[in-house]
Formats: C-alpha cells, structure tokens, sequence
C-alpha cells in the first residue's frame, strides 16, 4: 500500500518524523503513531518530553567523553577504579558493552568515531585531547585499542599506536580467537589462524573463571 | 549484552520511552536514542513536539469516525463521492490501503475494533451510532463489510448482517479469491475453493482492468 492517503496531516507530520529514524520505514512508522494515539494524552507527552530534554540536557563526560548527566560521568569519578588503565573505544555504546561484562575495572577514552576516510572522517575528528593530556601528565599505565575488527577500527588502531608510542605506557589490543560457544567449523579462518598463533596456556583459562 | 550499565540517567529514560512502542526492545530503542543524540537540537524538538501536538490535537471525524484534523474529515467533506455507499472497516489504517487502490468512491465508516472476547472487546465497544443514524434515515444504498478474515472479523461481519439485514439495503463482503500474481500451488485451499466457487465472467475481468 502506498502511503499518500493520509486522513490527517498531523498524522502525517508524525508518520514522516518517524520514518526519518534509521531502520524506521514508512509503514512502521504509522504502526508506531497509531500505537501512541492509543495511548494516554500524559503518557504521549512524557515520551515527547524525555526526548527533548534528553537532546537539550545531555553531556560528554569531560574526562573520558562518554555520555553522561554531568561533568564527569561515575566511571571517572570512582575511586576504587585504576585511572592508569584507559580503555580506548569508538562510542558510549562499546562503554555499555564493556562494562556489562564485570571484567574491567580501569576508566575509558570515547573517540566519537574511528578513522574512516569513506565517511570523511580523519583523525581529527575524534575526541583525542583529553587523552593526551593524561598521557603527557604521565597519569597512564597502559592503554587498551578495543575498536571494531575492520578495516577502518584497524587503521585507528595503528593510527593510535604510532602517536602514543612515544610515551612509557604499554599499548595493547582486545584477544583476537574463537567466539565461546562457537563451533570451531564455524570460525573463520583468519580468526581461527590468529587463535592458534595466540594460544594461551590451558591453566590460565581456568583460572580466569 | 545486558543494558543495566548506562553512563546517563536521561538516556535510559529515553531508552525506556522507546522500548515501550511495539516490536521496539531495548536493544532497537539504544540505537533510535543515540541517532538521535547526533541530530540537531531543533530537529529532536520538533520530532518530541510533533508527537505531543498529534496526540492532543487529533480528532475523529464526526460522520465516519477515521482520524482526521477537523470535524468532518476531506472524505465526508467530498460532495462527488457516493455518500450512499458506505464502506465498513476496523481502523483508519484500512480506509488509507483503500483509498490507495483509488478503486473507490463512496465514503467509510470506522469501528475502531473488531468483536473479540479474548480481548474483551464486545459490540458495544464498536463505534455503530452516526452509522446507524445515516441507515435509519434512509441515506444509505448499500453498505461494504470490510474485515480482516480472520474469526473476529467473520464474527464481527455476521454481527453486523444481523443487526442491518431489516433496513432496505445490500450487505456486500469484499471478494475472497486468490491474490493477482500469487502462484496457483501456493493459494491455500479455503481461499482456492471459494475462489472457484465464486468464479467471475472472463470477460469480465478484461472489462474491469
């Protein structure tokens, strides 16, 4: 069906603005509007509400740039957590991800994008003041590469390694392997090689659990 | 991932807004909330305030009922269509798949459900009054049930025959036949029985296309 028929043109307001969300097409987008006249007029305002101060109240953390509700997010305000031990990652949403696997305890840098000259982004487009401050007051340990395992989270990686390899920290990069709960005749072969090449010793991988 | 580890309460609020809207989790709502972190400030205004605005100032037009910005909706408002010929369906999704068939050319008239007891929903939760209006003071020629097929609109559709069949009026059903372009082998065997029951004049069909 074609969606030119509509009865209202403050439904049809609605339907285009939600159709310009990605993966959001036209037919959704009715689905999603008729659902929210359904529903309370204080309900409707409150979603409507939220979105907008969200958009208007919202801040970078501006330790560690992730998105948060003040200054310095919680994660760079703990104390109990290395601050020598930076974790570089491309958006707030790699922060959740991290996070929500308990394993990490030291703070994060968000880059805001990674280096990707298709999409016109070059390596001063992403967030790295903050971070060399920490590097040349030397409050850093060591820092982690976790972006991406593409072609433009690679070329970001050697990017990063090539600028801050001056300084005495260590570099290092997320493990590359077998997913757990893959069937290894699943396993790609580049990943599945790098898995070998890489192996750890079996008692270290019972006294990780 | 788990999403218990947001850096920003506005933001999971936001999240939490989104996952409310059907078929959106949790997952879908993270990414429509950090899209819409990258856009403007107007932009996201204007999207929150579009959705405020529709639900508090949307109506239902007074003769059919369908979503509609003013009192009588353009359709109703049409004086060259047949005011005589009504076509009954659920909801205002359905009269814009009709009049995208520009097929048409009477006017409709809006139930605003189906008869379901699973969902508690009865006769009397259907919008029947200026419809029934219109048949008692013989405006009406013929009036078009226009259900899904399913056991509630077949429920429905038969409610509605027995309540209208003493009026002076036809009662039509959409035809039931296999869909233009479906495969023959794939048409299951219901609509392929009622399909050849039902059968049409050949050259009837040249006729109409």
């Amino acid at each position: 069906m074609d969606l030119e028929n509509f009865s209202s043109r403050l439904l049809q307001e609605a339907v285009d603005e939600f159709a310009k969300l990605p993966g959001i097409g036209k037919k959704t987008a009715l689905r999603l509007v008729l659902h929210l006249l359904n529903r309370d007029k204080e309900e409707v305002s409150q979603f409507g509400n939220t979105i907008i101060k969200l958009r208007n109240e919202i801040q970078r953390c501006q330790s560690c740039q992730v998105i948060s509700d003040s200054d310095i997010c919680p994660i760079c305000a703990d104390a109990s957590r290395d601050h020598t031990l930076i974790c570089v990652v491309e958006n707030s949403r790699d922060v959740m991800a991290i996070e929500s696997t308990h394993q990490y305890q030291g703070i994060y840098h968000v880059l805001g994008g990674i280096i990707s000259p298709m999409d016109g982004i070059g390596p001063s487009d992403l967030n790295l003041q903050s971070l060399q401050e920490k590097l040349a007051a030397g409050e850093v340990r060591e820092i982690i590469l976790a972006l991406s395992t593409t072609m433009e989270g690679d070329t970001t990686n050697f990017y990063l390694y090539r600028k801050f390899r001056g300084y005495d920290i260590r570099i290092t990069t997320l493990a590359r392997g077998v997913s757990i709960g893959d069937d290894l005749e699943y396993a790609d072969e580049l990943t599945l090689g790098k898995s070998i090449m890489n192996r750890t010793l079996f008692e270290n991988t019972l006294s990780s659990q």
